[in-house]
């Protein structure tokens, strides 16, 4: 094992985009909502009005699928200056409908991964989001076996992943995370002095990116699959 | 202290209408809603048929507010047959926004009954719902030194505690849990071999009620007052 892993006792592993696909099926509800709003805007200019929605939401509604799905309802009653059908209010509630009955399709290497993970490690599931939604996607996935538990953050900032480190009873030194988001996975454990090894997912949401001033001479290390965490790690 | 209880490390409290009021912000809610709705049918109609949209939409939306307000946006289109004016989504959409921003209004004792057993006990808050919300409303109450942390569980079924449980550590001897819901809070305790304290609130969701069959003869206690357990556990 690389030896900058020697003190861990406990890998956390962030689900959506490191574990199974997550981002693009935002992006395809981003098409479709685009798509029944067409008669009242440019496809970019509902796309920049639906994040800005988003954010501004974010503080009550928090990650995951209802809470997007709330911002689109908003967004369309908005962007109609109140014109919108009810059969286009009724299509987006099924856009989000779809998107929590999602059949769950794992990454690369992602079973063997965690099986010879599991021997070693105690091995917990951090994600944000939705906790039903994210506790259904782990009973799909086949894999809850190889968790010890599952945590639920409402964020992921270092005073989300510092309350953590205090409830699982270990040091940040023990500590490794493994994620797709730099913003999310990766800065706040560099910032804690836990381990961080990023492996980037084809697409990110604009929220989750960082510029490179944020990212340099940061301690993470970046591997490109799954696969290549069982021989850093054992 | 009372002898049943000389085992207890861990007390788990249910948070909405245990330690604050919720349930009447719902039923407040549902009033909204029925007068929006008045042109399309009576107020008693309106209620049922929400009750059952809401149970339709639990497995997909699971507990909290945000999956209230979809349930209620949907209702509004099945109700009014796609007749509903933009301007009552919106109105809807604002109910929601009105609950997840309302100030949190602590019960008698509160603060009085943690503090005192938070010096022998290791307290956690154990929760449904949306995540974000019951983090922002411990915030809100002032309460949040009392506990260790906070668990929210997408339901409160045995073997949501019995995960909790194993989570925890701890022998289902060595928890208590104290609520307002009978079938929640209260009957999957009894059921692991845990101790349980019952405090009623004066108004119960339907979906949480417990017939008489249910309650016979279970191992728990009731008092009526959060102060009444400083007295049985100290």
């Amino acid at each position: 094992m690389n030896n900058d892993y020697k003190d861990i006792k406990v890998i956390g592993f962030d689900a959506d985009d490191t574990l199974w696909v997550n981002e693009t099926y935002f992006r395809d509800a981003e098409l479709a909502f685009a798509k029944l709003m067409a008669k009242y805007e440019t496809a970019n200019k509902i796309d920049q009005e639906l994040f800005k929605m988003e954010m501004k939401n974010l503080p009550l509604y928090g990650y995951g699928v209802k809470g997007f799905v709330l911002s689109m309802v908003e967004m369309a009653l908005e962007l109609s200056n109140n014109d919108v059908s009810n059969s286009t209010i009724n299509a987006i509630l099924n856009i989000g409908k779809d998107m929590l009955n999602k059949p769950v399709e794992l990454l690369d290497g992602v079973e063997e991964t965690l099986k010879t993970l599991s021997y070693k490690f105690r091995l917990i599931l951090v994600t944000k989001g939705d906790l039903l939604d994210q506790e259904r996607k782990l009973e799909k996935s086949g894999l809850t076996d190889y968790f010890h538990h599952i945590e639920v953050l409402s964020d992921k900032q270092e005073v989300n992943y510092s309350k953590l480190l205090n409830h699982l009873d270990i040091k940040p030194s023990e500590f490794l995370m493994i994620g797709n988001s730099l913003k999310s996975d990766i800065l706040p454990l560099v910032s804690l002095k836990s381990k961080a090894i990023h492996i980037p997912f084809h697409t990110t949401w604009l929220h989750e990116q960082v510029n490179d001033d944020e990212k340099k001479n940061k301690a993470y290390k970046t591997v490109h699959s799954l696969l290549d965490l069982k021989t850093l790690l054992n």
